[in-house]
């Protein structure tokens, strides 16, 4: 096993065991705990939280410290994924049944706004334990700010379906709040957690944006060609249900009229049959999608590659090196 | 003017000033900010954080110190309003549309999540500008606490419908949860930042408990014999939505069985017609269901004064007695 892989494991066992005596805990109501509890223990990469961890490390902290507020970002995380599968309409997320799916929309919503509590909930507790409170007040001006960035990603996300295209600047300026604002937040709580100057908040911050666009430029491009027992969701959805990726927008300006119509005739329609979905994925391959959203995640993956490189090297820095590594070539 | 009715108006105007400019300022995504803020733009008593920020003078501390986290407190009511009326599916509230009716469940969603993030934007902002962090995460604690509590209530709440009758005792664990967690939330704050002693705390959050209590007391019998025009919403929504409140569960007890029929076939049935339900209030009426729940009501307002009555005389106890006579006859 790789370095990152040993790593990763080691960062999910400890978060995990985090969760399970701080979240996940059953008591009543039961009903509550067990629908917001679902997808935190249906798996995950947990991939925030050990960005948080290798960050304070990075810069010399003890990633014990960090461990609470790595975990409330995942808490975080997870909070979005029920809402978000409420507005997508998803059916599956990580091999398992989406929440509103099996306990109704009131109840997912319901289960997201506990978890949201939680969050606030971990960090409280633990600035109030330790008597961090400069810590602790800090960490929750980063979430709570990412959180609205979240919520602004997100009506950009869900108004462009149906009515347009989107233009590449609007996709990146979805993706940039939707998605890598909590890695940007991720990067930055590990760093003042491990006590960062305020150059090294610059760099992670960066660091931590640049990885977050990337990361989800792969899931643009594992969402169309990805293996769906890997991901343990179905490909194509992100078509039905409208997502303009940059594959596709790419493939947009690229595509005959006559293409251009079959392309517009499914995405969005969540009705599309299989074919339908692969005749599109097919369409973006011809026209080099998937390479071209390839080379441009790499760009930003050698943006945060600097960004680490300015940090003194040691074990955390290279663990989080491997990572951007894995980020543009990992197939789940 | 009252006392009570001129400091409320003062607080009121200070609240909706701090939002105008905090939360409600419109800028991109318009579409959020305007959904957002629709119900605090409305209106609304501002009852909670008049509590929070009389509590805090109570205690000799200045209520001008507690006006953001008062703000925040009113964010979080309506987070909880916007996502209680999609429960609820309800179409009115403070005269005007709700907001999932007029943008959508996914946005209703979303514009709640939105106002949540504020509730701790506000409070991290406000820490950290006056660099009162110890404060800031006590203050966090209380609300993060406080909406656990609230979607605890929520629960309990949502699944009594339809399959039983709530008990007497169900029904005082759901409204503490639900109504009266974020009243002793309001109280503990104010109490917090004027700094009040370990027992003042407990006076105060008992207060607060035991006062959100009657509130919601006062709020059943308004919902079933208010004015509509004066409550700006409509009367007898709580049968139709199937809600066990206190004057209809002792009704429940005294009516003989056909009485008991008639009840059953009106609580929780959306298409039930005014007759139907106005045969319901007839019933209650009948049995004594409002009279009782006056009563009980009392007992609860008779607890707060106690815990007022603590503290040495000075205006804000004399404003705070005040509303205590004011929440068991309000008529809005």
């Amino acid at each position: 096993m790789s370095l990152l892989m040993a790593e990763l494991k080691k960062c999910k066992e400890k978060i995990d065991d985090f969760l399970l005596n701080n979240v996940l805990k059953r008591r009543e109501p039961t009903l509550l705990f067990d629908a917001a509890s679902h997808l935190i223990a249906a798996g995950g990469k947990r991939l925030r939280p050990f960005i948080a961890m290798k960050c304070c490390e990075l810069v010399g902290g003890d990633e014990d410290l960090v461990l609470p507020f790595a975990a409330a970002i995942e808490v975080l995380h997870n909070f979005t994924l029920i809402h978000d599968d409420i507005f997508d309409q998803s059916d599956k997320r990580r091999g398992t049944t989406t929440v509103h799916k099996i306990w109704g929309v009131p109840h997912a919503i319901l289960a997201g706004d506990f978890l949201f509590a939680k969050v606030f909930d971990i960090i409280a507790e633990c600035s109030l334990r330790s008597k961090a409170y400069e810590l602790g007040v800090k960490v929750l001006n980063c979430l709570s700010k990412a959180t609205s960035a979240i919520c602004y990603g997100q009506v950009y996300d869900m108004n462009v379906k149906e009515t347009e295209i989107m233009s590449k600047e609007r996709y990146y300026r979805t993706i940039g709040l939707k998605t890598a604002s909590l890695y940007k937040a991720s990067a930055e709580i590990g760093g003042i957690v491990g006590g960062a100057s305020d150059t090294q908040l610059n760099l992670l911050r960066d660091y931590g944006w640049n990885m977050g666009i990337a990361f989800q430029m792969r899931d643009d491009i594992l969402g169309l060609i990805g293996d769906e027992a890997t991901l343990k969701k179905p490909v194509g959805d992100d078509i039905r249900e409208g997502k303009w990726t940059l594959p596709l927008i790419y493939t947009m300006k690229k595509a005959a009229e006559n293409e251009r119509g079959i392309i517009r005739n499914v995405v969005g329609n969540s009705k599309a049959s299989r074919k339908d979905v692969l005749k599109v994925v097919e369409l973006i391959k011809k026209h080099n999608g998937i390479e071209y959203t390839k080379k441009e995640a790499t760009k930003f993956i050698e943006r945060a590659k600097k960004c680490l490189l300015s940090f003194p090297d040691n074990k955390a820095r290279q663990v989080l090196l491997e990572l951007l590594n894995f980020i543009i070539v990992r197939e789940y």
